[in-house]
């Protein structure tokens, strides 16, 4: 393990037991709360794509926000929104996704994206990757061209990058963690 | 008016009776997807505070996220995030805030700032400054210094940036609109 992961690594507060008995939360506020951590991890996460024109950042609401912000402003790229359903003013696409339990929708401006832009999806986690796969169908069906998805922890068990590997997306990420 | 107002204020979308009749709400997703815009925006906003050791960006959810995850990453700063209630996992101090009509509630973690920090305020757009005021308690609560409260856009009859500089906050905005 490098010394970023491990430093990424240290940066994550883990909390037992949360949201339910049995799950160990993978908390990131202090990851972004520590100076060095948070820039380290933007600058692990837009390294791979220096010198590739990028349009467009995408952030899945609300954490994908705050490194979302970060990664476009770094990369001079525009940020696209995704967000949960009945938040957007203007025109959306919608899209259902799964949950653990049940599904959910979300939702994006529906002029956030011009067919052939080059996109970047984050998150600050990918699990079981539901998420992820209704923002990359969103985005694709306005025509975005998915560069990658870029997560700081990937929980491989729960087979997310598989997911997204299955759809075609190339799924950068910076730490693991088993279990879930 | 400056061109760089010109420039924002341009890429700004303006939806008539959103999110009800009489009001037009100035949307910055259309901001936030020019890559100049957006760009020219965070760097206005970081551009007082060169010379000036800011600790923390707070940002308030969930539009503040994404300018303060950038502007957080530029001033290699930690970023807080203000949240609605029930959404940070660990220990949190709450405080409850104004809205248009009736109360809400905004969380941060308790070990978010520490006594004597630097912390600059962040969100889109002030308006009555319930929410910003919120926030400002809450992080005062906690030993935060606030250096001052940034916001894209100030809606100034509705009386928010005063509502903040009567409690001895700094508060910095790019362009303002009339009416709300």
């Amino acid at each position: 393990m490098s010394s970023v992961q491990e430093t990424l690594r240290a940066a994550i507060r883990n909390i037992p037991d949360y949201p339910k008995p049995g799950v160990m939360f993978r908390d990131i506020t202090t990851l972004l709360g520590n100076p060095q951590a948070f820039r380290r991890a933007i600058d692990e996460l837009v390294h791979p794509f220096a010198g590739t024109k990028i349009d467009k950042i995408a952030g899945i609401e609300a954490r994908g926000f705050i490194l979302g912000g970060a990664m476009a402003h770094q990369m001079s790229a525009g940020f696209i929104p995704i967000r949960k359903k009945g938040k957007l003013p203007h025109d959306t696409v919608r899209i259902a996704y799964s949950l653990e339990y049940g599904v959910d929708e979300m939702e994006m401006h529906r002029d956030a994206v011009q067919p052939g832009e080059k996109v970047i999806l984050v998150d600050d986690l990918i699990a079981t990757g539901g998420t992820a796969e209704g923002a990359t169908k969103l985005l694709r069906q306005m025509g975005a061209e998915i560069v990658a998805a870029c997560f700081v922890i990937d929980l491989p068990e729960l087979g997310g990058r598989k997911k997204l590997e299955d759809l075609g997306v190339k799924v950068q990420t910076l730490i693991e963690f088993e279990g879930h």
